[in-house]
């Protein structure tokens, strides 16, 4: 919470404390509505609800679509069906699909039930996309116009439709069957001649998302653009509605979420602190599990080679070492694939070329590790041969350890899926079974062939 | 490369075999700059610059802009002085100043000679700002407006500015110190009756951020409260530049990038893939070699134990599951812990109960991973006292792993640095040392009071 915003708190609180409510609802018409929703979990439920009440309709709808879902429930159910209709009219149609989405079936109708029934029929609309595609995120709230309108007539338009559309920066222009033909903005209407037909200044190069089309894709258009609204269409190029750029930052933030949380081998929706612990501990069970599995086979490894760990019992305390220090290289060239793959800058390059780079990367560091190590070796146990084995198998294992780390991922994304489902646990595990081969390959190597 | 873009790039090739530049220039025109920044790099130098010199200096300056910077220059330097000299001045000043900020000295100040001596000025002045504050990404190209003119007037100051600012869709207010004292927007002013004193109008709460706000707090703002451009002010008030979401959506991919990548503890600014083999490995190189030094130190505590792993061999095949395992439990949970800082979901919450909620999920998971290994060690080795003596360990360790993984972090960040830096590599290396205390520790322990 920044100090503007506890300084909003003390304030509300004084308020709630000194009784009359006229100076409140006047203070609470100047608040912003985002910091309303950051101090509101800070009061209680009776407090709350009286906030709610206090705020238009409008500011209300925007503060509820800010807190945690939990606490929406109460707060309408708080608020009784009259004012809670009122509210859900007044939100718009896809933060009142994302919020209802939420809801188990029986209380989203209820819900639905409230509403208009024109708004009701819009947001159940938007409830049949996909929650990860462009029509699941988009909304129905924005200004069209006829081609042949002037630039005065749009702005007339624009000026009765205002308050109800979500961004007014973009006027989109259809024909008579609702297809996008164009789109002009409102700088381009204010800077023209009030007469000119809106056809005469349109660009007619609309760049626009199928309604299907992923949310990820939609927010690289819009950032690759500099969009502030992208329109969405169907299949017939109809006008369906418009995915503004204060969404797309939530996209962007929320798949940054999605890859940093699976790069650790875990699958997440909505907000993980905000679930219970069984919950949280089921969903991250199954993998460790799996790849306990993936360390036994890298302990079956070292039971095979079990005569050679006898033989040299110094391989053991360099089994750490030679598990992480590759594993922690193949983490790092994971980072780099995936994230360079999430913002295009590998998109762009040969595969090959990103390959051959990192294995390039992992020689130098291999070979300066690799005789680091086996000078620690030697001076601890004083064994030059041992000195060898972990210098050799360090350097020869890093190198594995970029052709995993690279390769990985960059087949998973040839396949179509998401790459940084090769998690950094997955990768560090593969890797420990090949560092343990390598190791104890090369040191029973060593052994029969030198040493006995 | 999407298909409509690689349809553009077939286009241009045509264009570019027919001969005639009509046509290409025509078609130009009608593409959008993203598109041509994203084909240039496959045409060669010739081409390149044969594209730019056709576009409009505005055009050219955009694409320039979106290039890799190393282009940039070679482009520059192609198309002479005075044409370098035209697409420089009518870049807007925030994406100059990054574009020179990133060149050698004495060539930043070759090009800031061939522009206008007032855009060299005002480029010279964001250069001083920290690239990583509301400085470094703002832009001087905005609208303000006295408080005594009407809405009519200001429209008609909007006219005359619009083609040089970067956003119209907010004009700022400032009085004759220039002062930041209100805002109001476009829709406003056209929802307005001309004659209206835009004082009348604006907001007095503008929500403002500091010149020397770091970015991320600047981003975090502008998604808080869906803004399209946030103003900039210095100490005493004075409005100095905006911010744009655009130049935001850059930011939070910027940053998630740079968490991503301190979550496999690598330090990198900018491009990753840009930069030659030798600069990132030794960018790399140093962290992991501290790393093995810290696995070094597990591998110290083996030997410390050796007297142990002689008399129960068998140890050393569960060492890969012993440290593995827990080690994926700290990366799990440093993963949201560190995200759900990142995105507010945690700082909201009392640290203690993260933590405790953490150590329950590892709890649960740990009992049950342990019980699972246990039965596989009994199985295998057929030894009961083995398979107790994983199974405890195991769990024991995952719920140190839950502890240093959420700890770490939390307490990086109570310290005002990113808690990501407490990296996945740092915390299993970490966890590699105490698991290894608690496997040969519970081992020797049993050894010692039960078996000898």
């Amino acid at each position: 919470m920044t100090a503007a915003t506890a300084d909003v708190l003390t304030k509300i609180k004084r308020f709630l404390a000194a009784g009359p409510t006229e100076g409140l609802r006047r203070f609470l018409r100047e608040v912003h509505y985002a910091d309303l929703a950051e101090v509101l979990p800070e009061l209680n439920l009776a407090q709350r609800i009286k906030i709610i009440r206090m705020c238009e309709p409008s500011k209300a709808a925007a503060i509820l679509y800010q807190l945690d879902r939990s606490e929406v429930k109460e707060l309408l159910e708080g608020l009784g069906e009259w004012r809670a209709a009122a509210i859900l009219r007044e939100m718009s149609t896809d933060d009142a699909a994302d919020l209802l989405g939420e809801m188990p079936q029986e209380e989203r109708e209820r819900f639905l039930s409230l509403m208009g029934a024109a708004e009701a029929e819009d947001v159940q609309e938007l409830l049949e996309y996909g929650p990860d595609t462009a029509g699941g995120i988009m909304t129905t709230e924005f200004v069209s116009v006829r081609e042949d309108v002037t630039a005065q007539e749009a702005i007339e338009i624009l000026r009765a439709t205002a308050p109800d559309a979500e961004t007014v920066y973009y006027v989109y222009v259809v024909d008579k069957e609702n297809r996008l033909v164009g789109v002009v903005s409102l700088r381009e209407l204010i800077l023209s001649a009030p007469a000119t037909r809106v056809a005469d200044i349109m660009r007619t190069e609309v760049i626009r998302v199928d309604v299907n089309t992923d949310q990820e894709e939609v927010a690289r258009i819009v950032a690759k653009y500099d969009f502030l609204a992208v329109p969405v269409v169907d299949a017939r190029n109809r006008l369906l509605g418009i995915v503004t750029v204060d969404d797309i930052l939530d996209v962007v933030e929320e798949e940054a979420t999605e890859d940093i949380l699976r790069l650790a081998n875990i699958e997440y929706e909505g907000r993980y602190f905000e679930s219970g612990v069984v919950k949280r501990a089921t969903k991250r069970l199954p993998w460790l599990v799996a790849l306990m599995f993936g360390e036994l086979l890298a302990g079956h490894v070292i039971a095979n080679f079990s005569a050679t760990l006898s033989a040299i019992t110094a391989l053991a305390f360099f089994m750490t070492v030679m598990a992480g220090g590759p594993g922690n290289l193949a983490t790092q060239t994971l980072a780099v694939v995936v994230r360079g793959l999430a913002t295009g800058e590998v998109n762009s390059r040969a595969v090959l070329g990103v390959i051959l780079g990192e294995v390039r990367v992992a020689v130098i560091v291999g070979l300066v590790s690799g005789l680091v190590l086996a000078g620690i070796a030697y001076a601890w146990q004083g064994q030059t041969v041992l000195g060898f084995i972990v210098g050799l198998s360090l350097a020869l294992s890093m190198i594995v350890a970029a052709i995993i780390g690279s390769l990985v991922p960059l087949v998973i994304n040839r396949f179509g899926f998401d790459p940084a489902l090769a998690s950094g646990p997955f990768i560090t595990t593969l890797m420990d079974v090949c560092s343990m081969l390598i190791y104890f390959g090369l040191a029973t190597f060593i052994l029969h062939r030198y040493l006995i």
